[in-house]
C-alpha cells in the first residue's frame, strides 16, 4: 500500500453521537485501515450529536473509497459531503488572468484601450521588435499539448490534459514569474500541430511543447525551431534530460568518476530517453548502450539492419555501444558504472545493480513504480535516484523549466541550443554545495529558491554568447518626443 | 485642435533656475499652446537648480510634438526624459497570468501538479464535460485577432494588434470577471483561421473574434460557430450592432416613435453595418435603407443586377428599401427618422440632417471623425450619439461583449444567437429609467456597474430558454466517494 498523501486527501462531513467514544473508534478504524488523519474539526454540537469534519490523507483512490466504506459501517456514525481536498483546488481552474491596471475611470480606459492605445499599435507596426517590450509576449509562453502522452496516463486528449497545463503555468509563474497559458489542441495531426503554433506565435516569447507523444514530438519540436524566431522547448524530453545530466554530474562527484570514463547504461529509447542520450553524450560520455524493450540497440540487430538512415533507433545504433553489447539489458547493466531507467516498473532486481561496478549509480524514474525497487538498489548502489516525492533524490523537471524560459525570456532569445541545456545542467549541479552534497543530496529541492535564478542566469548567459538575442538591438532611439 | 487628453498625455522631467518665474513661463506657454497641465512635481532642489517633472495632457501626437520644442526655446529650461504615460502602461504588456491557489510545499505541488492532477485528467478523460467543471475552460475567453483590421489602423498584422487585445482582455476582466488571452494569428487565411480557431477550443468557454476585416469575418465566424460547441461572437459586428440597437430603442422611446414605423437610413455595408441591419431587421424594423460609397443599395443598381445571390450586397438588395430608393445618400436621408452612419467622416451635412424627418435621430458612428459633426446635426435633430468619448451618448462596445460574454459562459452556452443578442439589447437599454431618459443620455456609462450584469442575466435567461446550455446535464451523481 502506499504512503498516505494529501494528493489523496479527502474532507468528509459526518455526525457522530455526543456521548461515548464514537470519535476515537472512528479514528482508530482510519488509522487501522492505513489512513492518516490530518485534521478533525467539530463544526456543530448539541446533546446528541456533534458534527466533524475531519480530513484523511489515503494512499490512492480505492484506499480513499475503502475508508469511506469502513466509516459508514460504524454504529452511530452517519456520513454525509465526502469533498475531495485535490479536486476542490481544480474547481472552475487553477490559474484567470488578471489586469496589471486598475481601470477606474474613462481616462485609464483611454489609456489601456481606445484612443490611447491605437498609438502603441502603431508603434509596434512601425518597429515589430517593439512588440517585446510594449506587449505581454516579453513575458508570455504558450504551453501547448494535443493530449497524446499526458503524464503516464496516455492519449486522453485535450480538455482532460488541460489540469496539467494549468499546473504547469502555476508553476512557471510561481517559480520564475512567467505569464504561461495552455493551448490544449484539438488535433493530433502533425503537420496541423506546427502550422497553428507557428500561427500563434507572435503573442508569445517561447513555446513549451508539453504531453506530445513520441516520435511525433521529435518531428514537430524540429520543425517549430527551424519556422520560428522564438524558442521551442519540449519538456517531457529537454527538461528531464537537463534534471538527469544535473544529478548525474553531482552523482559522478560523490563517486569521484569523469563523465567521460564511466558506461552508461539506459532502459528506454523514447522521448526522454533519446533526449537524455543526446545530452549526456554532449555532456561528453563516451560510452553510452541503451536498451528498449528488444534488448540491447546495436547495428546488427533484427529490427535495425533495414532500418531508415533517420530512424531515431538507427541514430541510437549509429552512436551508441562502442564496445558493440548485444543482448538484453540485465546482461549490459553487468559491470556498468551508470544506470538510467526511463522505461517501464522492475526490469532490473536487486542482483542486477550488485553486480554494477562499484560505486554504482542507478537513477530508476519511471513513475510511479521505478525500473528496480529504490530500497532494493540503495542496498549496493552508491547513489539512487527516482522519479518519486517519496525517496530521496527526485529527478523533477520543476527544477529546470522554470529557469531555463526565464534566461531565454531574459535573453530575448530567438532559440535553445545544446549549449544552453549543458549551462541549465551545470548551473543546476551547482546549487548543491561541496558541503551539502551526499549520496542522498545529488539535486536540491524544487522549493530551494536558488535554482531558478542560477539555471536562468546560465541559460542566459549561453544564449547571449550564442549571439542569438533579439535585445541587444531595442535600445533605439526614441522616433518622436512622445516616445518613451 | 482636439481636446487635450490623458491618452496622449506625457511627463517632462527638466530642470529650471530656482530664483525667477521660469515655472509659471512654462506654465503658460504649455497653456498657451492648448496643453493642460496635470500635474506639477518640485523632484530636486538648490541653490541654483529645480528638477520639476511636469504631467502634461495634449489633444494629439504633433501637438504633444508641438509642446515639447515650445518648451525647448524657453531661456534656463533644460529638458530631461520625456516619458509618455500611455506608454508607461504598456511596458511589458497590460495583463498577466496569476495561479489562483499558493504553491508554498510538497503538499500544494502534489495537488496542483503532480501525482494529484493525474485524478482529475481521468475524471475529465471518463467525461469531458467535467472539463467546464474543473478546469479554467468554464470562464476563459480567446481574443482572437490576424491584424487585418485593427481599430480604423487597418492591416496591421497580428503583433501590432497585440496592444488592443491585451485591453479586450484587461475589460473582459474589469466589467466580467472573465479570463481571456490574446491569440494573435501570423496567417490571413480564412481556412487556417478556422482551422486553427477550431484546434484551440478546447481550453476556452467562447471565442471573441476581433478585429478581422470584411468580407472573410463572415465566413470565419460562420464556420466557426457550424463547428464548434461553444459561442463564437465577432465583437465589431454584433457589440455593435447590439450597443446600436439598445441605443436606437431608447433613442425611439425620446422621440415617442415605434421600431417598426420608423424609416432607418444607414451609411456602411461593411461587418458592423452588416450586422447592425440585420440586428434591426429583426428587433422589427421594416423600412431600412443602406447606402455604401456607391450610393443607395437597390436590386436595380449596376454593380448589384449581376451580384451573386449569396453575396453580402445582394442579401442586402433584397431584404432592405422596400419603397425602392436610388441615388445618393443625402438623398435618400431626406424625410428619414433614423440615420446610422459606420462609414466614414462628413458624408452629410447640418443641411442634409435638417432635411430629415421630425425628431430625428442620428448616430454618426464613424471614428475618431463622424459621418456629420455631432454639434452641427444637434440643431435639428432631437438625439445624435457618436462612437467618441468627448460627446454625450458614446456609442461602446464595451457596454456589450463582457455581459454578453458572462451571460454565455454562465449559462454554459454551446452558440449564440439573434435571440440571446435582441435579449442583450433590450436589457442594455433598460438599464436606462424613464427618469434618467433624455436626448443626452441614451446608453448608460460604461462604469454603470448594472450594465453588465443586467446584459449577462437576459444573455443567461436567452440561451436557457433556447435550450442551447450544456450546464443543465453537469449535476451528475459522484462517481465515487472520492468526487466532489
Amino acid at each position: 500500500m502506499s504512503t498516505p498523501s494529501v494528493s489523496y486527501s479527502m474532507t468528509i462531513r459526518l455526525e457522530v453521537p455526543a456521548a461515548g467514544n464514537a470519535v476515537s473508534r472512528l479514528t482508530a478504524a482510519m488509522e487501522a485501515l492505513g489512513g492518516s488523519v490530518t485534521a478533525l474539526d467539530v463544526i456543530s454540537s448539541d446533546t446528541d450529536r456533534l458534527g466533524i469534519d475531519v480530513t484523511i490523507a489515503a494512499g490512492s483512490t480505492s484506499h480513499a473509497d475503502e475508508i469511506v466504506q469502513e466509516l459508514r459501517g460504524i454504529e452511530g456514525v452517519t456520513l454525509g459531503k465526502v469533498s475531495d481536498r485535490t479536486f476542490l483546488m481544480h474547481l472552475g481552474g487553477k490559474i484567470e488572468m488578471q489586469s496589471k491596471h486598475p481601470i477606474r475611470n474613462r481616462d485609464d480606459l483611454s489609456m489601456i484601450y481606445t484612443p490611447g492605445v491605437a498609438r502603441v499599435c502603431m508603434a509596434i507596426a512601425e518597429n515589430p521588435e517593439d512588440a517585446r517590450r510594449l506587449t505581454i509576449k516579453r513575458n508570455s509562453v504558450a504551453v501547448v499539448t494535443d493530449g497524446s502522452a499526458v503524464l503516464g496516463l496516455g492519449n486522453i486528449g485535450p480538455k482532460a490534459a488541460l489540469p496539467v497545463m494549468e499546473g504547469k503555468a502555476a508553476l512557471f509563474k510561481r517559480f520564475a514569474g512567467i505569464d504561461a497559458w495552455p493551448i490544449c489542441l484539438d488535433t493530433q495531426d502533425t503537420d496541423a500541430i506546427v502550422e497553428i503554433v507557428k500561427a500563434i506565435a507572435p503573442g508569445f516569447a517561447g513555446i513549451n511543447l508539453e504531453d506530445i507523444s513520441a516520435p511525433r514530438c521529435f518531428e514537430i519540436e524540429a520543425r517549430l525551431r527551424e519556422a520560428l524566431d522564438i524558442p521551442v522547448f519540449h519538456d517531457d524530453q529537454h527538461g528531464t534530460a537537463i534534471v538527469v545530466l544535473a544529478a548525474l554530474t553531482n552523482a559522478l562527484r560523490v563517486v569521484d568518476k569523469g563523465i567521460e570514463s564511466v558506461r552508461v547504461v539506459m532502459s528506454g529509447a523514447g522521448a526522454a530517453g533519446t533526449a537524455i542520450l543526446k545530452l549526456l553524450l554532449a555532456a561528453g560520455v563516451k560510452n553510452a548502450v541503451v536498451a528498449d524493450i528488444h534488448g540491447v540497440v546495436h547495428a546488427g540487430r533484427e529490427d535495425l539492419v533495414d532500418a531508415a538512415p533517420g530512424s531515431a533507433l538507427r541514430w541510437i545504433a549509429d552512436n551508441t555501444n562502442p564496445e558493440g553489447l548485444t543482448g538484453t539489458l540485465k546482461e549490459a547493466v553487468r559491470g556498468a558504472d551508470v544506470f538510467i531507467g526511463v522505461s517501464a516498473p522492475n526490469v532490473l532486481d536487486g542482483d542486477d545493480v550488485a553486480a554494477m561496478a562499484d560505486g554504482a549509480i542507478v537513477f530508476a524514474l519511471a513513475n510511479p513504480d521505478p525500473e528496480v525497487d529504490p530500497a532494493v538498489a540503495r542496498r549496493t548502489a552508491a547513489v539512487v535516484a527516482t522519479g518519486r516525492s517519496d525517496f530521496p533524490n527526485q529527478i523533477n523537471n520543476v527544477l529546470v523549466f522554470p529557469g531555463v524560459f526565464r534566461g531565454l525570456l531574459d535573453a530575448q532569445s530567438r532559440t535553445v541550443n545544446t549549449e544552453m541545456m549543458l549551462a541549465a545542467a551545470q548551473a543546476l549541479a551547482g546549487v548543491v554545495t561541496e558541503d551539502e552534497l551526499n549520496p542522498n543530496y545529488i539535486v536540491p529541492s524544487v522549493f530551494n529558491d536558488k535554482v531558478a535564478g542560477a539555471v536562468a542566469g546560465a541559460v542566459r548567459d549561453a544564449a547571449e554568447a550564442a549571439g542569438v538575442t533579439a535585445h541587444t538591438h531595442t535600445e533605439t532611439t526614441p522616433r518622436s518626443t512622445t516616445a518613451l
